[in-house]
């Protein structure tokens, strides 16, 4: 179906997200018959409130789309060797075939050691040096992490043209910036990366036809950083000055000049479980030669 | 020092692979008193010439420098049971700080798997997937591949302002437009990476204040790709219709417009052997906790 791009169209994560959770219903229903269950197993270090709140969102996703889970919560004190343990463990239960490690880690704890630790073909989010590494290569075994991968299913979804157009990513973290720009890369765009240091920032970013603004600050992105008839992806998830979330886009400032744009909340972050359940379904069918 | 950019620079190699030696020179001296030798092992399968051409000056630049070296070769028809046996011995061959492995390899050894297997600390030309994801990350404990380190050692040697300028690379191959993206991103240049569906191209690369060119095109890059005053770094090594070497940039239809530019050959090339070299001192200096 093609969707014409009116001006101003807030193209919200929910319908992207159902459109997975029904081809996975079908591929986990096809493996179940078959007896293979896929199973995620979340790691998590004491209960703060965002994990929390990603974790019920993850398992809800996971059970309405047949995919069993198992959740670890380790005490906010455990120990390297105790971390460690728990993992490889997951790492050598066959029956699971998807690990997601709840970070940043507390401070006791050696992430740099442990992403070695995750077996890469369970890492369903990226936290493996592989993962980076096949995201790099554009090498469709690995798992990228989720978020960028759904800002690649939104563009997808909603038939935004990514080969040889312009597109500019504004932020290069390893969790969504520089996977993203490598994403998009393998969709054949031509990839801006901008960030802080970026000099006549709103120009650079106001000629690209697609603006993916992930550096979390609220609202910065305003009517001069995008070209009319952009599409923009806002993956930021921001607090403003009224206590009201919002992303790192100006949503109200720059509608009128847009051809699309995510909302936050209900946009990227709508489909990043779904990308988390997708990458279990697959990680699962890769352990089982399928 | 400060060099004065005066229009149609040629920026040879030479010096920079020179200072690097010199530098060299001291650290594997300093290395030696302490009973320290750093060594490097070659890989090759087969004898081709230009791995024969590139060995030859890498052994010369390790001579040079008071690097150890050591050439395996391998006949053209070795079995992957074999290659890796060879691989393994020099990953735990204490007296080895560094391998380079001559690539690509014949076909009937897997790539994919081998990569896996030399030790990502001793992998001196980014061979190993955890040497991309360090390159991607930004970790400076890793090993990119000769090339493109070569071109920010360049920049740099040239004092070229990187941070905040237009970078374009032109060229995503994992041997050098990806990582050298990556590498300029670390060096907070806002980095466009352009490639074969890229719109508009000469429009794009002629918004750089530096060019990368890494294509593999004799000549393509004429004078409308370049920005007036632009620096130009020209990795392609192609032979032209009159079979002489030449790099990517038609450099005498850009040389009025550009600042500086390096040729082809005498440019990134030489200066690929020092990065080498530089590498194995790394090595030796990380693997002796130095």
């Amino acid at each position: 179906m093609e969707i014409t791009a009116t001006k101003g169209q807030i193209i919200k994560g929910k319908p992207v997200a159902d459109q997975i959770s029904e081809t996975l219903i079908k591929e986990v229903n096809e493996l179940v018959k078959e007896g293979i269950n896929p199973k995620l197993a979340i790691l998590r270090v004491g209960a703060n409130g965002s994990d929390l709140a990603y974790e019920r969102g993850a398992l809800k996703r996971c059970e309405s789309t047949g995919i069993q889970t198992q959740v670890v919560e380790l005490p906010e004190d455990v120990t390297q060797e105790e971390y460690v343990k728990t993992l490889k463990g997951l790492n050598e239960d066959t029956n699971i075939n998807g690990i997601l490690c709840f970070r940043p880690l507390p401070k006791q704890l050696d992430e740099e050691a442990i992403k070695y630790i995750i077996a890469p073909e369970k890492d369903v989010d990226s936290f493996s040096p592989i993962n980076s590494a096949k995201v790099m290569e554009g090498d469709k075994t690995g798992f990228p992490p989720c978020t960028p991968t759904a800002v690649v299913e939104i563009l997808k979804h909603y038939n935004v043209a990514l080969s040889g157009s312009k597109v500019a990513v504004l932020g290069r973290s390893m969790v969504v910036g520089k996977p993203a720009a490598m994403l998009l890369l393998n969709e054949n765009a031509t990839v801006t990366i901008c960030h802080s240091r970026t000099k006549d920032l709103a120009k650079v970013t106001s000629e690209a036809d697609v603006l993916v603004a992930a550096v979390g600050r609220a609202k910065m992105v305003k009517e001069d950083f995008v070209k009319e008839g952009a599409v923009v992806i806002d993956v930021g998830i921001n607090v403003d000055e009224e206590g009201k979330l919002c992303g790192d886009v100006d949503t109200d400032a720059v509608l009128d000049k847009v051809s699309m744009i995510t909302p936050v909340p209900a946009g990227v972050g709508s489909v990043t479980t779904s990308i988390l359940a997708k990458h279990v379904v697959k990680a699962c069918k890769l352990q089982n030669n399928k």
